[in-house]
C-alpha cells in the first residue's frame, strides 16, 4: 500500500521500517531530515515537504503531542490540505481526547479518513512488530488499513467507531502503569524502613503474584534506585497524566489515584526529574520516609 | 513430623489436609469441632483443648484477627502455656506487625520457637498446596520446618530474621493487589463513560500489558460489577489496610494510594458492603461518576 | 475619569453602579442589552459597540471565563484594536494566569496599560462598594486608576507588577475558601455520625476558633444541608480549582487538597450538582459516610 | 467544691491555679513533684498518693495520652479505684474516642460520674480562663461542676449526653485547624514560585477574608518559615490525626483532607520534625515545589 510516515523518533523510525521490509511503498517525512537516512537505505522515499508525503492511502503520525500534530496537520502546507481525498490519516500520537475529536471533525469534513491509532510498547517492540494496537474509527477505514496494522504490531483492539476513545484507552494505559510503579514505589519504601532487603522484596513479588513484565522492569529500577538512563521520560508520563485528567474533566470522572499521580511528577519535576525515566516517581515515597537514597 | 494446626476456616482446613495427605502426624483443634471432622476422616486426631493439640514439634495457627490469636496464644491453658519448648509456633494469621513482634518476645522468652508464615493465595491453592509461603523467623527454625513448608506452599521466601517482617510484607502485598482494584476501577469509569465497551477493554488489558491472573479475575469481577459471592471478603480487606497503616504510622512512612484505599473501604463498609469481595471498592469510582450500575 | 464597563452581570452591574455614583463618566456594554437599562438610569451612557465603550481612559471587563474574554479582547472589533494608546484595560474577570499573561504581553505590544484586578466579594459587596481588590500591574497604571478602585473596594492590595500575579492570588482564595468547605464537611459528617448535633456543633465552631464569616455562612449551608439557591455556583468552583491546577502544572507545585477538590466538583458535577452552590461539596462526606440527606 | 487535680503541664497547672484562686478547696498531684509547687504556694494541698487527690467531690484529669490516663485511672492505688461514690471524674485529656468510651463505662459500674471535657486553646488561655470547654455527660452532672467550668472558660458547650461524644468534636477541631494549616501551605508555596511576596500574601489574606487567629497565627509561621520553638508539637497533632481517623474508621466515614494529614504528619515526623510545632506541616508544600527553605 502506498504509506506515508511522519515524525521518525525512536518509535516512528522503527515503524516505518517494518513497513518498509514488508514490501510497501513507504515516503517518509521529519522535521530533522538526518533522521530518515537510515530509512532510505532500506528503500524509503525521503519526502521534503508534507504535501510530497501526503501524497499516499495511509498516512502516519507519530509525533510528540497536541501542538505538534496541530502544526503538521492543520498548518499551511499541513496534511489536512494536501491528503488526497478517501485517503486515510492514521494518528499513532499520544494526544489529547480533545484534540483527537478535533482531528476527526477536521478530516471527516475534507472527505478524508482519520483512524486514530496510539500503540503500547517501546521502541523495540516497534522496530519488531510486537507493539499492541489500539484502533478507533470507522470499521471500513480500520479494514483498510489492516495489512498495514499486521505488519507493525502482535494484536490490534478496535475499540470504538470513534477515533478519540482510542486516545482515551491508551492515556487510561498509562494510568495504569503509572499507577503499578507509584503502588510499588510505595511498598518498597514500606518494607525497606522495615527491615526487608529490596532485592529480595523485587524476587518475591515477581516470581509469585506479580510475575509481569511492567512489575519485573519497573520493580528492578525501583529496587536498584536506578532510574537513568529514561526508557520513556517523566515529563511524557506527566503529560499523559494531564491529558487523562483533562479528558476525565470533560467526561466528570473523579479519578484519586491520577490525582496523586499528578502530584508526584509534578514534585519530581520541581526536583529537575523531567528528564529521568518516569518510574522515579517511585522513588518519591522513599524520600517522603527519608530513607536513604 | 508430629504438627498441630488451630484454625479450621476454610485456608486452615486446606492446609491441614496437605499436611495429613503427606503424612505428617497431625493434630487439629477448632473452636466450632464440626469444622474437624472432614480432617478426621483423613487421619487427624482432634483435640479437644489447646493443651492438647499444642502437643507436638510445630504447632500452626490461621486465625481471624490479632483478637483471635491473642486469646489463643495468651489466654488462659492457651499456647503460649502448653507448646513444649524448643517447639515451634507457626503463625499464618494475617495479624498485625505489633502483634507479631509481642509474639515473638512471648515465645523467645518462653523457650519456644516462632516462625511468621503468611501466605499468598486463595482457599483452592491451600487445599493444592500452591501457596505462596512468606517466612519471618531465624534460620534454623525455617530450616527445621522446611519439609512442612513444601508440602504447603509452591514457594517460600524467607525475607528476614525478625517474624514481623513477613507480616509486613504479606500486607504490603494486600496493598499491591488493592492498588490494582482501585485503579482498574478508576480507568473502567473513565473509558466507560468516553464510550468504550467495559468487556472490550478487559479483553484489551489482560491479553496485552496485565496478562496476569490478578488483573483478569479483578477486571472480569469490576467489567461485569459482579462483587458477591465474596472471594476475599472486603471487611478483611479493611482490616489489612488498617494494620497497613498502623504499620506504616510506627515506621513513619506516608502512602498516599493506601490512605485512598482505606477511605474506600470505609465508603464501602458504610454502604453495608463489607461482606461483598474487597474488589468492590473497584466500583465506587463508576458511582462517584454516576455512572449506572 | 472617563470609564468603560463590559460585562453587566451581577458584580459587574454593582461595579458599574457605584462608578456612576461616584460622578465617574461611565459608558458601558454588554452583550444582553437589557442589563444596561438600570444602569442608563443613574446615568450611564450605553455603548452599541465595543469600540464604543473603549472610547475611554480605563475600561473594566467582567466577563464569566477566558473563552469569553478572549472574545472581547481579541476578536474583531474587540478591545485590542479600538483601546486608545495609554489607556488602560481593567480585567476583573477570574480567568487563568495562562491567559492573563497573554492579555499582558498584547496590551504592552499595542501600547495599552493592563491591570489586573480580580475580587473577593459577592454581588452585594459589589454593589456598596466593600469588594476586596487584588490588583497586579505597573505601579503607575495602578496609581493611575487609584480613584476608581477606593469607590470600588474597601481595599486594595498590589501585589506584583506582573499582571497574573493577581489572578494567581485570586485562585488562591478560592481555593482557600473551597478547603474550608471540604473540611468542615468531613467535619460535620464525622460528629454527626458520633452523635451530634449540626446545629450545636456549628454554634460551637463559629462562637469559638472559627468565628469568622466564611464559617458561619458554609458551616449554615453544611448544617443545614441546603445549597439552593447558588450564591456562586458549583460550576464556578470547579473552573477556579482546574484553573488553580493549570497554573499549578505549569509552576510545578504539587497540591494535595487543590486535587481532592477537583475530585469533589466532579463528583458533583457528574451527579447533576454544577448549578447549586459550590457548598454543595461540602455535602460530599455526608454522602460518602452513608448519613441520610 | 472540693476538688482535685491530676496532671499539672503547661495546661493543667493553669487550670488549677484558676481553681485555686476561685477560691474552691484543691488537691493537685503529679507524677513529678515540683511541679505541684507554685501550686502548693496559692494554697493547693499537694497529694502524694492518687488515692488522696481522689477525695473530692469533682476530679480533674489532663493527661498526655491514652496510655497516661489508661496508669492513672485504671492502675493499682488509681482513680477508679479511689473515687468516692457520686464524685465526678472530669477528664480534660485529648484522649481517643474509643477510651473514653471505656472510661464511661467503667465509672457508670463503678457508681462515680464522669463527664469528658476536652478543650480549645493554648497555656496563657488556661491560665487566663479563657478555655473554650466541649462537654459531654449526664446534664446533671455538667450542672454540679458548671461552677468549676465557669471559672474555667469563657464558654462551655455541652455536646451530647455521651461523654466520648466530646472527645470526637475536639479531635474535630484540631483536624480543622490542621487544614487550615495544610491549605495556607498549599497556597502559600503556589503564589510564591508564582512571584508572590509571603508576607504580601499574608496581610492580603489576613486582612480580608481570613481575619481571624488561626489564620493569622499560622499564616505567619508560614510566611516566616519559622516553626520553633513549638506552641503545641507536631507529635501532638500527629497523634490526634491518628485518633480522628481512628473514630473514623469505627465509624464507618471516609475523610479525604484528613489522610492528606496523616501523610504530612509522617513525612515530618520521619524527617526529625516531631518536636517542632505542628504548623511545620505547612512548610511541606514549600518542600515539594523545591522552593528555598
Amino acid at each position: 500500500m502506498k504509506t506515508g510516515f511522519i515524525g521518525l523518533g525512536r518509535m516512528g523510525s522503527g515503524m516505518a521500517a517494518r513497513l518498509c521490509h514488508a514490501g510497501h511503498e513507504v515516503t517518509v517525512f521529519n522535521r530533522s531530515a538526518e533522521k530518515a537516512v537510515p530509512l532510505a537505505a532500506i528503500g524509503a522515499k525521503v519526502a521534503k515537504r508534507i504535501a510530497e508525503v501526503s501524497d499516499c492511502e495511509a498516512l502516519f503520525t507519530m509525533l510528540a503531542d497536541d501542538a505538534a500534530a496541530e502544526q503538521v496537520v492543520f498548518g499551511k502546507g499541513g496534511v489536512l490540505e494536501s491528503l488526497p481525498q478517501g485517503a486515510i490519516h492514521v494518528s499513532c500520537s499520544t494526544i489529547s481526547v480533545e484534540f483527537s475529536a478535533r482531528l476527526s471533525a477536521a478530516h471527516r469534513e475534507a472527505g478524508q479518513g482519520y483512524v486514530s491509532l496510539p500503540v503500547f510498547g517501546r521502541p523495540d517492540a516497534a522496530a519488531s512488530g510486537r507493539l499492541y494496537l489500539v484502533a478507533g474509527g470507522k470499521q471500513d477505514q480500520v479494514e483498510k488499513i489492516r495489512p498495514l496494522l499486521e505488519v507493525l504490531g502482535q494484536k490490534t483492539f478496535h475499540v470504538a467507531d470513534s477515533p478519540e476513545s482510542a486516545n482515551l484507552v491508551k492515556l487510561s494505559g498509562n494510568f495504569l502503569i503509572a499507577s503499578v510503579i507509584e503502588s510499588l514505589g510505595e511498598a518498597f519504601a514500606l518494607v525497606e524502613k522495615g527491615g526487608v532487603d529490596r532485592k529480595m522484596y523485587l524476587e518475591l513479588l515477581t516470581s509469585s503474584l506479580f510475575d509481569l513484565p511492567v512489575y519485573k522492569n519497573y520493580g528492578r529500577m525501583i529496587a536498584e534506585r536506578q532510574f537513568d538512563p529514561a526508557g520513556f521520560a517523566a515529563r511524557l508520563g506527566r503529560k499523559d497524566i494531564r491529558l487523562l485528567l483533562g479528558a476525565a474533566e470533560d467526561l466528570k470522572v473523579p479519578l484519586p489515584f491520577a490525582g496523586i499521580l499528578r502530584d508526584r511528577f509534578l514534585e519530581l519535576a520541581a526536583q529537575g526529574g523531567d528528564d529521568r525515566d518516569w518510574s522515579a516517581i517511585g522513588g518519591l515515597a522513599a524520600r517522603d520516609a527519608a530513607l536513604d537514597s
